[in-house]
């Protein structure tokens, strides 16, 4: 029990020297591409930069003791940033000390709820959230996102949720452009983009090893860093008008308290749940992915016990809210990660930096971590779902179209909102018209086929229906319907079978309807007969009065009460 | 086209002499019985009494043009009333001017949106409304009116919208209870009971035949009333503290306009939205159950539309929200009923009572009125619902009980929604784990069965599994996390079939999880082969990518896989 909530007393039994060694190269690895991350993710979220990592180190560090993935790294990802940003831009003012005292909160919240959902094996409800939906939302905010940075980049101040809101303070914005940012966004952005695409196979070309250039790539952005803060600091660009990052502290995570004031806990639950589900959800299918190469497993309930002690971790110690990120959790399988002590390693290597990092960022440009997200989101987004999804299905474009452009026109939370109301609503829409044959015999054999299609016998005293679809409330009608509308027009009718091989439950909605349908098909002088009702369908009847009622019986197979009502011409009485 | 939306045309072609006089024979009885019911529903709506009259009007004769059912008869009913007088009551101050234009947007609305929901055939979304919310809800319901309408049976003035409150108001209000009226309202509560329960028995053993037992016993609420006015005026009643209804207008209904406020038409959307709803499933199984009788259909669709021309019609003309009412229409039916026009003569006579009737009603005992409220909504108060949700489904059980304990609790537009939302919630959760059966061969045959309750074959490397579900957003998750459980602790597997006999579809997330199946499956040197798989789901899938990365092969039948994979034993190449 104690080692199923707690991964780490399984794993680290069997510590030994070669996971050390594999597990601190990928912490190396790591720690350097967290670091710009980190602080560009803050600014993202409207946080102070220090805050990105602070974000990154205790929460790491409970993620390690709590979590069940060797390679998944946690910390602040850019969709629950800017998730973050619209939620806490809500409640306060950016800049403010209410608006990190709000950020705190919202940390605690979605770690209290993932922790709730993790102990009492609710993780089922990241299931409304159907793969277009997830498509579709992180395409929108990538979109989002880059607009928003665009302006960091064009010295621009942008506001708003919505790409409307965004692209027009950027147009509004033009004149007060300043140049000198720009430069400098541009550049960072051009080589960066060189970095994620051109740097490694351009130093294979130098004859540098496969190891080494993969970990000089990973450096590129730190590169970017110090280039640009160089840059700034020696020609005093910030008195030419390039906003850079400022004073940092150079310290430890601080110890800070959420706040627990019932009018801020209610403007924030809804927000608060979707970031918890949203992260939860990008966060098992990467630990899922990366577990899978090696043939291992992650526990699903408890990677929310991870997520939500490292989000309570978040809010006790100055950070904002963080889930498992992708391009990280990569990075650190493919440097070796063998244990969450990588990631342990890691928040240690933040932990230096923090303290020792960060009083040289002082004039480190805003526009090069803007350039380090552009550069990250934009693999982001992909249009292309919105053609498969065409190809594929129209319910699921419909869902992909609803939420890009909800998200694009109203905000993150309504565009969830809406893509997750819709995927619902279609699924009910869709099964609430389920396939309803009317079967016919097979000459010369047992079997039952849809007299639209095959060439079959029939009784005009009979009608057999195949329905196959469950039978619950959302399609309980329709069947009422549409049995109704089948036999009303034919006098000739005496006995209706209904064939249940592919209904898998019968629930109390579509129990109320076979009963109506029993009483109404009586009064119109019609037997309702059932065939192959599966054990466990039957098990529920039973329990019922609808099998007292029922006018017809209930036939082992659709055969049988095919035979049997054929030799009875519709005369056999009813027995049970 | 113009026949199907208005049926009028078809049946008033046929007009006989013979359905004239059941028409109108049928038309006499349900007046009678209107006439106290109305003014009523329309005091327990929070309106003026004559609102009732008029709501039975013009709505009626608007039904009659456009509705598909010859025995509905609509006006103002219990439950719709009680949830205009919830949803009113929070916009408005009882008595008020504008309590009565609230009353008339929330019936144009309701008009609007049934109307909506008719022409563009969205009759479904109806299905969210599961049989057991409904069966709790209306219970609830009934409980609620019935406690406010005992205070004016006590005397006492009640206010709120949940039983606690009710309650505490009758508690409170118990010094000031009036004797006379406590007098008058039981006498007349106990009357009515007995008309309803004993009267028609004892009329046919005082030798009575049985139409004429029939007409008096439904006359029998206009004799409660004519007795307690007859008394209140005599003695003067109302200066000895009976409430009496005061004076009325004698008038047709007037033409009114409902508010175009956008911002009443937003506190009012939600509740409107409810109680069409409602309103509509309501009326359409009494419609429904009623025209089977007769071996007749209606049409849900142009219910809405004919339930939405009435609703407009009650906004225009002084009037309420309206739906088919249960007891009416059944009276309407077995007094004879043969066409819509019917309702159209119990307009005409309501027209009559309006203008003439009324000056004479000004000292009918508001205590008479809860009499006729209380022994009617008693009957829908049915808390077996309970215990048969118990006996058949925890699900469902789960589902009646929350609607009923917020109804009581928070009210009727809490009380629905938190039933609608449960049922979805747990249809989604019951789905979200789809029985799985891992399938082995019976020896012999070529019959796959369940391993576990069945003496069957299987080979080590092989997993057949049967997925007993469609694959949609809220399994797939499920589906992902179940194989690659059965694999990782087994290194003998090389083959995974999923027989997909009962999956009836496959949507874009359950696809991205075969996808995601296929190539963790691969990782781990797996194949993944499915079999069975049905023609439209199969259409989808060779429109999709997936079959070109599927690592194993589609087969037609599962006997055909297995005999491949076994003659292979793991070393067959993928073929496609």
């Amino acid at each position: 029990m104690l080692s199923r909530h707690l991964p780490i007393l399984d794993w680290g039994r069997r510590y030994s020297r070669a996971t050390l060694g594999a597990d601190l190269m990928a912490a190396l690895i790591v720690t350097i591409m967290l670091i710009p991350q980190s602080l560009a993710y803050a600014l993202l979220a409207g946080m102070p930069p220090e805050a990105g990592l602070y974000a990154s180190i205790v929460p790491i560090m409970l993620y390690a003791l709590f979590g069940t993935s060797n390679a998944l790294a946690v910390g602040p990802v850019a969709v629950v940033s800017l998730m973050t940003a619209a939620a806490v831009g809500n409640v306060a003012a950016a800049g403010t000390a209410g608006y990190a005292v709000a950020a705190l909160t919202l940390a605690g919240m979605s770690g209290a709820m993932l922790l709730a959902l993790g102990l009492f094996r609710l993780g089922f409800i990241a299931n409304f959230l159907s793969h277009p939906v997830i498509a579709g939302f992180i395409t929108a905010s990538g979109i989002l996102i880059a607009t928003s940075q665009f302006g960091l980049i064009l010295g621009i101040r942008t506001e708003g949720d919505t790409l409307v809101a965004l692209l027009g303070s950027l147009v509004s914005g033009l004149p007060g452009l300043s140049p000198m940012t720009l430069a400098i966004g541009a550049a960072a952005t051009g080589f960066l983009y060189w970095v994620r695409k051109g740097m490694k196979p351009a130093l294979r070309r130098l004859g540098l090893g496969p190891r080494l250039s993969d970990v000089i790539t990973r450096a590129g952005p730190v590169l970017a860093v110090v280039a640009t803060t160089l840059l700034a600091w020696g020609f005093g660009l910030d008195a030419a008008g390039v906003a850079v990052v400022g004073p940092v502290p150079a310290a430890l995570p601080p110890f800070t308290l959420p706040s627990f004031d019932p009018a801020l806990i209610r403007d924030l639950a809804v927000p608060a749940l979707l970031i918890s589900i949203i992260g939860f959800v990008e966060s098992v299918s990467v630990a899922q992915t990366l577990a899978a190469k090696k043939r291992e497993r992650i526990r699903p309930d408890q990677e929310l016990i991870g997520l939500g002690a490292a989000n309570l971790g978040a809010a006790f110690t100055g950070g904002f809210p963080v889930t498992g990120g992708f391009a990280r959790s990569v990075v650190n399988f493919d440097a070796g990660a063998a244990t969450p002590a990588a990631g342990a390693f890691t928040a240690l290597g933040l932990a230096v930096a923090a303290l020792f990092f960060t009083p040289h960022i002082h004039y480190l440009p805003k526009a090069t971590l803007a350039a380090t997200i552009i550069v990250a989101v934009l693999s982001l987004v992909d249009l292309s779902i919105l053609r498969r999804a065409w190809n594929y299905s129209r319910a699921d474009f419909a869902a992909v179209a609803a939420t890009i452009l909800v998200t694009l026109g109203a905000g993150v939370e309504a565009g969830v909102s809406a893509g997750v109301g819709l995927s619902v609503l279609l699924h009910l829409w869709k099964t609430s018209r389920p396939h309803v044959a009317e079967v016919g015999i097979v000459p010369g054999t047992q079997h039952f086929r849809n007299i639209l299609r095959h060439k079959v016998e029939t009784a005009p005293h009979l009608v057999s229906l195949r329905v196959d679809e469950s039978l619950y409330f959302a399609n309980a009608r329709f069947l009422e319907d549409y049995i109704l509308e089948r036999v009303t027009g034919d006098p000739a009718v005496r006995h209706v079978v209904l064939l249940c091989s592919a209904v898998n439950e019968i629930d109390m909605s579509a129990l109320d309807s076979l009963e109506a349908i029993n009483a109404r098909l009586k009064t119109m002088g019609i037997t309702l007969h059932l065939s192959e009702v599966k054990g466990p369908v039957m098990d529920r009847l039973e329990r019922s009065s609808f099998l007292g009622a029922l006018s017809g019986r209930v036939f082992l197979s659709h055969w049988e009460a095919v035979a049997a009502l054929r030799a009875g011409q519709g005369a056999l009485p009813p027995r049970r």
